[in-house]
């Protein structure tokens, strides 16, 4: 039965985990087929042709492991590969951008949009196209942050480095007047507190990780797709360096506890 | 004649380019064909396992393209691969850990030798092993710097944040009382400024891209490979991704100026 089927997911690295887990908080009978390409990360100084190369390869791998849809999770892919991908793939793909965006748009009062995500996110002007594209009135103002996903990886999340870092990020979008605030990579959530402070009480910060988790669940609800079987959910991931590295970041985050066999190295090349 | 072939350098990306200027300006009739590993960068953070297979696949290329040796202008690459290539190569290899560890050795003393680099050359110890095998005596204080390698990318070598980390890495070496401190890293040499202002005037920085210029130009008057014919120095630049940002970047660091034909694609997968 293609209902009882995994769902696909992947992401450049271990930032994909955030949206495995509102996935697996939101249809926990779901079982994910999950793929980090850990021994080419990050994507997001990376080209667009690259970007897509690489989401092709790890695509295929996951349908050929038949999943039932792919969830793009990650925002430099999303925005390079989503289209390709959907002409390319026989399964529904969904990319974190355009749920994303979708809820930042209903969010907004002011009209004046923020959206912080990697160079390659930003340079795609992706974010910016839906949200124009849903209301076109908004007015976005794009940031990349470099230094975030290095920082998260290093574990500084409540670092002053970290705080000096966001307050130079987000000074030029706080002048804008921005009311509403995408974390436009999958890291970012992992900074929602120094970046709400930063940000103030006035700026809703939008997560597309949750946002994607929702889109998902009513797609697979209106396709049919649902898991219909009463079998517990299985997870399964592969990841192309760093088993042992993976599986610590990836129990950090979870909602269940990885062993060592469920995380298992595919490398392309 | 084999004098008058090219040098093969290589690098997990732009940092090499410190250790290409190096031998342009000590070998100035040489030429070299340089490749930088752009789609896959950063090594620091991958297994030894990768940076082997990526190493190997660089090395095969420039070997097809008749080089008459080949410079591993990468510590990570260098400390994991150096062996296996030296092994394998129809070529001399040559990385960038045996000649910073032996200036080092030099230079020293108290005895007390920093290192810093990126987490892969910590981990491998291998700066700590050619010291002791060098002098037995010293003691070798590693401290891995991960966010130097970002920090530099994004053009940030002059700025406080840049200045706060250098002295979160630098204060357990220097509280060690080590007065020689290894540049571990082929980016942190462009950060030697601030590098240096932190340490003091009582320790000596030793770059390896200037030793291992030193150390080639050497090996290859040894095996009677220097160039012979008064043709020009011609030299190539391959990057897995990103020409045009690499060129850019090699115009800030090189001793010559590089037009866009000079600079072209190679896409291992």
């Amino acid at each position: 039965m293609t209902n009882d089927l995994p769902i696909g997911v992947f992401d450049s690295g271990v930032g994909g985990l955030t949206v495995a887990k509102e996935i697996m908080l939101r249809l926990p009978k779901e079982s994910l087929l999950y793929f980090g390409d850990t021994a080419r990360v990050p994507y997001g100084n990376k080209s667009e042709e690259t970007v897509i190369a690489y989401s092709r390869q790890i695509a295929r791998f996951l349908c050929s492991h038949s999943v039932k849809a792919i969830v793009i999770a990650c925002n430099t892919a999303s925005a390079f590969a989503l289209d390709t991908l959907s002409a390319e793939l026989p399964v529904p793909v969904i990319g974190v951008v355009k749920p994303g965006a979708k809820a930042a748009a209903a969010i907004t009062k002011t009209g004046n949009i923020g959206v912080i995500a990697t160079s390659g996110t930003i340079r795609s002007g992706l974010y910016g196209r839906y949200l124009r594209s849903i209301s076109p009135d908004v007015h976005v103002f794009g940031q990349a942050c470099p230094l975030f996903v290095p920082l998260v990886e290093e574990g500084l999340q409540n670092d002053p480095v970290t705080r000096t870092m966001a307050e130079r990020y987000l000074t030029p979008l706080l002048s804008k007047g921005v009311d509403t605030l995408v974390l436009g990579c999958t890291h970012y959530p992992l900074l929602t507190e120094v970046i709400g402070e930063v940000a103030g009480p006035d700026v809703t910060l939008v997560n597309p990780a949750y946002e994607t988790a929702k889109e998902l669940a009513s797609m697979l609800a209106g396709r049919g797709l649902l898991k219909t079987s009463d079998t517990p959910s299985a997870h399964r991931f592969f990841v192309s360096d760093g088993e042992e590295q993976f599986r610590r970041f990836a129990n950090s985050i979870l909602p269940c506890e990885l062993e060592e066999a469920d995380v298992n190295r595919k490398v392309f090349s």
